[in-house]
């Protein structure tokens, strides 16, 4: 079943390595299929190399393993959670890359600085609250997509399309597993430039970038009207 | 028409991603033809390693497109500001590079700090002035040239060939395609060196490079006694 | 004797240079062998690339080599300390890693800020004391050991599997010389991403996990009920 | 003449971009033959990879060239002062990597901050006074090495095999060219690593080696009862 979500599942896997986002298995990248309402995710603590389309685990919202011989990625109960509360979204990454790291261990959210987020993200990338210590020994990975979705009561995520996780690392989204992974990538670029550009600041703030450029450069990219690309 | 100099807009594209200046699309490289006044320039969204010479896109300093079926870079109004207003340049890119990007963000010019820079460039390389909201909004791309070529009412464009634009990224030019894409690489390295040496500093700020071997490095790569190279 | 040790131990060297660890020969791994109580080290100063098996040198407890051609490690009476010192331990990784290093060199142990370290090192990494003069004109390499056993008088080594010695570099260990290649791999990455979150701190200090969360990471990875992997 | 020489010139001149100490041309390497007291040197602005043999250029002590049909590099008089001050330096490499250059910039010299340094550098690595504007006008690449050589006053060269000259870049130098190369890469690891360490540090000062670490390591590899390596 789902032989072709599973096919992009697994590129998208791969991708982590190609875009120098992963060390050793520290990522996982799902996919989902609105009618089925099933996800198809990486299997746990597996090689990227090794993968095969088939290694690939389908689960349901429920969080049951409806195919697959392998465990699921054990952050899928943080996937699970973010497909129910964000509708539009059929793909999830999480990465412990670099720059991005540093800001979810920093518990700071990544500022609007630049073009280059507004090219894909509308405004600041959210810090998550911490977790508390019921959460997590109670349901650590479920809870983490409960902070994930509070920092998104009032952001559109399909907009914001990633966040980072208090003293955890980066999570990402988009319209399909490929989408995705290309906005962790951004995410960690711009994560990148604007720790660099916070570095210059003579007061330890980074310079912001001016709302009007900001809803320009999200807007012709991704408005209505947009005018880049084909 | 204009077959050579699409192909050497097509080498200077790829060069972005063999000198590391890229990420996915985020730049583009023009050549500019004086004698049709025309230019060469990269398609909107295309990835690199697929161009081929004649996706590239001929376009007159109108902004028409004279030849070509896809449609230009979304930067192409910037390219044609510069053209028109620095003679000499025949060749322009445009990358999101990270350590330029970072010193744009920050609202800074690269400083000369080294005969890194200075070997290339005849001083500081600036940074723009904001643009206002009514520019953004009436057109964008075209005021961005503008915002740039104020940056260079007394400095000559071919002396210090780059500029980076506040909040947003590093353009670079030269007198063909592939100088342009040299001098951005420059600009790269020395916005990474002089980004760490002014961490090195204790009041936070650069120490800058002597004029006498500023202008010494320039003028034994640039000046009439020139005498680098074969 | 010890052929399959001695082939983990080569490709574990190896690894070093697979996972950016060294430059030129500065580092080595070792492996353990509890029933013979001998350990087969890297040569030292050969080239990882040249290396082949039959080059391991197979030394004894009380630092007399038992097998090989080549002279052992000049770090051997390092290794040796902590195998008498550390039961359990049978790969022991010493590398000048970058970012380590950086942290060895500022007499600073790397704190658990953030769940990459957690998932590997139930808490902070430390940094040894010192060594007297006395030490270090006597028998450096030995007491290199001794700053480091007591480094860990209060902490299990299994559970912080790494350590980075005052002013000089990391050393890290494991069951195995590749689980102890794979700690020195987390010890580097950490130690960047620890460094980066500390620069994004308001007060020079970067923001620690809290307990309960590394508590969380460690156990799912390693406690008796782990779940992570297949 | 000088074949062999010519051979080993142009092996260290490409390992500048195996090490990634150059971008394009930057960079050049020379080897000094005592017996005949001429040098061979890289060819001005000629890539690395076109290099072949024959191209390296023979020049004697005075600046004269010997053989060879290209222009030697313009860095030529540079090395003609170090090999007639330095004795028993036969190679030298110059090149503008990313950290030394950034502590060049800030005009400071590398301090002994760990063993990775003392390895090779027996104390700090110093940083050149600034040029008088007279110098840079008269003869620069000369006078480059007249202020290396005043810096090394109270050092003894072979000991110290490196610099950093204020506002331009490192030289690097050695028993012969594949040594200054050796230490060319020395140089840039611990710039890279002192400038972290630097940056952990309360007080903006690197934590310093003690001197009996910097004398047992220095030792231990370069003094008379050596015991690192085969």
């Amino acid at each position: 079943m789902l032989e072709e979500l599973k096919q992009e599942v697994l590129e998208a896997n791969q991708g982590l390595e190609t875009y120098d986002l992963v060390t050793f298995t520290w990522g996982n990248v799902s996919g989902f299929d609105p009618e089925s309402e099933n996800l198809v995710i990486k299997p746990s603590g597996v090689p990227y190399k090794q993968l095969q389309p088939d290694d690939m685990v389908v689960v349901s919202l429920d969080g049951q393993v409806v195919e697959g011989t392998l465990k699921p990625s054990s952050d899928t109960p943080t996937h699970i959670e973010l497909y129910k509360a964000f509708p539009g979204v059929k793909g999830i990454v999480h990465t412990h890359s670099d720059w991005g790291t540093a800001w979810a261990q920093a518990g700071k959210g990544i500022p609007c600085a630049g073009t280059t987020q507004a090219d894909y993200f509308n405004g600041e990338i959210p810090c998550t609250r911490r977790l508390s210590k019921e959460e997590v020994e109670q349901n650590y990975e479920k809870y983490t997509g409960t902070v994930i979705i509070e920092a998104f009561e009032h952001i559109e995520p399909l907009e914001v399309p990633g966040v980072v996780v208090y003293g955890h690392a980066p999570f990402a989204w988009g319209t399909s597993p490929e989408n995705a992974l290309h906005n962790a990538v951004v995410l960690e670029k711009t994560s990148k430039m604007t720790f660099l550009s916070r570095q210059l600041s003579e007061n330890g703030k980074p310079e912001l970038l001016d709302d009007y450029v900001l809803n320009k450069h999200y807007e012709r990219k991704h408005g209505k009207n947009a005018y880049y690309g084909q």
